[in-house]
C-alpha cells in the first residue's frame, strides 16, 4: 500500500510558491496533484484529491482559503503572515468543526532558524552571559530582525525561569549605541554589509568557556526542508499547531 | 533551616582541584569541610560530616577512595579518569550495599562540550551533511580530540536512527588527508595551532542554510560550573550516573 | 572630455558573461557597445570602436579572440581558463607586436579571494602555525580547492622567505587524514556541507593570539567589481598583466 | 663575532615586565642583563652594558627614565602608555641630542592586532561595506575598546582616501543601539561576555562576498614577539618610531 500523500500548493507562482513546487515534485513521498495561482479555483483540490495543501499566498487571500480547506478536510501547512489572536481565534472555531485536520502555521519554515532558537533557549540557563548579533544584507528595512528579537526574548525568559541574574556588564563609558539594542536584558547587535543574506550569531559565556551557535541563511530555498516536514507531520497532527518547532524531534537523547 | 551543602575536595592540591578548592569556597550554597591531598586521612571526612566529595585524584586512587566515600554515604563527582567496564560494574556492586548514595562520573565537566555534543546529535536528523572540526593548541599529541570523535559517533548514530542516507560528497580527486578523518562516515578535521587552546566546531548543512555550533574553552576553570552543578544534583540522585548530560534540564521548552 | 570607456563583452550568452553585460551597463564610467556570442564577427569590435573587451569564452576560443584584440590594439580582461607556459609565451608575443595593448588575465576575480592570499602571505612569517580551512558544497570534485593549495604555497614560501622552523606539532597518533593534507608543510582540510557554496579560512597562530583571515563567497556576481577594476586599470597597463593582485594598491598606509 | 643583544628590562617585577624578563632569556639572539623594578638604580644599565631597554613601568617614571637611556645611548622599547603630544615633543627634544639611538613607544605590541588595523585599512576601498565587531570580558569598563574605534578611523579614512560612497543602509526602523556605534561612517559592536578576553573582527562586504579578518588575544603572552621583534629592529631605528606597524614588512609581495 503506497504512503504516497498528494499534496497541493496555493501561491504557486510566488518565489517561495514555484520553489515548493519543485520541492514537493522532488519528494519521493509525495505527489504535486494541484498547482493553483491567483484566480484559480479551489475546487480543483476537491477533484484532484489533495490531502495537503501548503499555502503560500496573500494575508489577504489566506482566511478564505482555509475555510475551504479545512471545511474539506484538506489539512494545510501555512506560510503566509500577517496572523494576529483575532484571525488565530476564527480559525480555530472553523477547525473545531473538523476535528481531525490539521493546520501547520510557522512564521520560520527554516529548520536552522528554528533550532537555533531552540539551542539558545535550552542552553541560556547554564551561562552567566548571552548576546545576539545578527547580521543582513543593507536593504534591510528593521533592525535587529524579528528573529533575533524573538531570540532575545526566548533567552531572557529561560533565563528568568531558572532565576539568573541580571547579566555581568562593567561598561561605565560607552558611545551611543556601541552596546547594542536591550532586549529584556539581553543585547542584541545587527550588522548590515553588502554580500550577506541573514545570519544569527547566539553567543553564550561561562567562566572559562564560551558557546556560540549560528544560523547562515543562503538561499529561501532553505524553507523548503521545513515545509516538506510540516507536510508529512500536519496529517497526524489535528488542530492548530503555530510554530515549526512542535514538529521537530528535540527530546534530547541520553 | 539551611541548605548549604558540606563538601570535601579530594586530589585538593592538583591543578584542577585547586581550583575546585576555590569554587566550593565561592558558591554561597557550599561549605568546604575538607580539602585532602595524597596521604591525608580519609577519616576527616567523616569526622567532618561531608555530604559530598568532590574526587579529582588518580586511576590509581580513585577506587579505594570511593569504596571507603560510598560505605559512609558520601556522595561523590568523580573527573578521575580510566573508566572500564570491570571498573564500572566493581563500583556498581559497592554502591548497590549503599543505596541512596550517587555517585557521578564525569568524562567532561565543561558544560559548553556537553551541550555542543547533545545540540549537534538533536540537530543531525535534520540536514543532509555534517563534519566536525576541532581546533587545539600544537603540543595535543593525539588528533582527533576524544570529544570530537565522540562528537562524530554520536551524529552518526543519530543519523543512522533517522534512517538518513550517506553524506553528499562528490570528491574524485584529492591530496591525502585533504577531507579529514572518516568516522562513522563522519568527517573529522584537527587543526594545531599555537595560540590555541580547545575549540570544537560541528557544521551541519541542508539545502541553502548551514547550522554552526561552535565550543571555546578557554580555561580549566570552565569544568567548575559544572562540578558544582554535579555537586548540587548527586545529592537527589542515588545509584550510578555516568555522564553531566544527565544532570543537565535539556527537555527543550516549547 | 569624457572618460567613458567603450567596452565590449565576448561569451556575453554565458552564465559569467551575461552577468559582464549587466556590470558593464551599471557603471557610469563605462559604456557597453558590443555583447558578442559564439559565431558573432569580431569585426563589430573595431566598428563600434571597444577600447576594451571581457573575455569569457573558452579555451578553444581564446587565442584567437585575444590575436584579434591585441592586433587591433583592443585591451582585454581576460577570465577564461586553460593557460600554460606556451599559451601565455605566444600571448607575450602577439603583444610584443602591439606595444601599447594591456592584457589581463586573471585565475580569480574575485577581489575577497585575492586579498586573503595576499594577507595571508604578509602575515605568515610573523606567526609559527599557519593552516587552511576551505569548506565547498558537496558537488565540488577536488580537494582541496585550487585556492587553498595556492594559497599554502603562498603561505610556505613566506615561512621559507623568513627563515621561519617547521611548525610545532607534537600528534603522537592520529587517525588517518585527521590532520589535512600536507602542502609544502602547512596543513589543509576541506570541508564539503550542504548549503555552502565557497568559503576559505586561513588561521595563523602565535604566542596568546590567533588571526584569521575569511574569505566567503555566496554568489558568482562577486567577481564583476573585479572585472571592473580590471577593465579600469589594463588600459594603463601595457603587456600582460598575470593575477589581478597586480591591480589592487597593496602597499600598506602607515 | 656574536650578535647577541645585551637587553634589560625596567619594570621587570609588573605583570607584562616579569614576562618579558622571560621571553628575553628564551630569545637564543638576547641575553638578559639587568632586571629593574621600583627603586632600583638606571646606573646599572650603564655598568652592565645593556644596549635597549624594554620600558614597562608607569606614566610617572617613563619620561625620567627615556632622559637617562637615551643620554646614554641605549635604545628603547617602550610599552608604557600615557604618551601626549606635548611628550613626545619632549622626548623628541632629548633624542635630537643622541642622533645615533632608537626610541620605540608602541600602544600595542600585539603583532596580531596591529595585523589586524593595517589589513582592515588596505583592503577598506575596495568593498562597500565595512562594519567592527569587537567583543570582550564583561569587566571592560568602556566600549568599544580603543582598538576597535582606531580601526574604525583607519577604515574610514581609507574609504574617504579613495572617494568611496557613504555605506548602503536601509534602516528605517531600529531599536535604540542595534546598529551600534557610529564612528565617522563605520558602525561597531560591542559584545561583552563571561569566558572571553579580546577579540575583534573586522567584516568588509561586496557583491556576492564577504571578507572577515578576525583577531583573537586569548593571553597577555601575546605581546611579547612583538616586544622582542621591537627590541631587534629599534637599534636600526635611530630617532622615535610611534606604532609597531613600521617595523613590520607589510610591502605585500607579489
Amino acid at each position: 500500500m503506497s504512503t504516497t500523500l498528494r499534496v497541493a500548493v496555493l501561491g504557486a507562482n510566488g518565489r517561495i510558491g514555484s520553489e515548493a513546487v519543485r520541492a514537493v515534485e522532488a519528494a519521493d513521498d509525495m505527489e504535486l496533484v494541484a498547482a493553483l495561482g491567483r484566480g484559480d479555483k479551489l475546487e480543483t483540490l476537491v477533484d484532484t484529491g489533495a490531502q495537503v495543501a501548503v499555502e503560500l499566498t496573500t494575508p489577504t487571500a489566506v482566511m478564505g482559503n482555509l475555510d475551504f480547506l479545512v471545511r474539506h478536510g484538506i489539512h494545510a501547512v501555512v506560510g503566509t503572515t500577517g496572523w494576529t489572536d483575532d484571525r488565530l481565534a476564527q480559525l480555530e472555531t472553523v477547525l473545531a468543526g473538523s476535528p481531525k485536520t490539521g493546520v501547520l502555521i510557522a512564521p520560520n519554515f527554516s529548520i536552522g532558524a528554528v533550532l537555533t532558537m531552540k539551542f539558545a533557549q535550552a542552553a541560556a540557563r547554564y551561562f552567566e552571559s548571552a548576546e545576539v548579533v545578527e547580521l543582513h544584507h543593507p536593504n534591510k528595512a528593521d533592525a535587529p530582525s524579528g528573529t533575533a528579537a524573538r531570540t532575545a526574548q526566548l533567552i531572557a525568559a529561560a533565563r528568568a525561569d531558572a532565576g539568573s541574574p541580571p547579566q555581568p556588564d562593567a561598561t561605565v563609558t560607552a558611545l551611543d549605541g556601541a552596546r547594542g539594542a536591550d532586549i529584556d536584558g539581553v543585547r542584541v547587535h545587527s550588522v548590515r554589509l553588502r554580500g550577506l543574506l541573514a545570519h544569527q550569531e547566539v553567543l553564550l559565556g561561562g567562566e572559562g568557556e564560551t558557546l556560540t551557535i549560528r544560523h547562515d541563511s543562503l538561499h529561501h530555498s532553505s524553507f523548503m526542508p521545513g515545509i516538506l516536514l510540516g507536510v508529512r507531520r500536519v496529517v497526524r497532527a489535528p488542530g492548530l499547531t503555530f510554530g515549526l518547532e512542535h514538529f521537530l524531534d528535540l527530546n534530547l537523547p541520553d
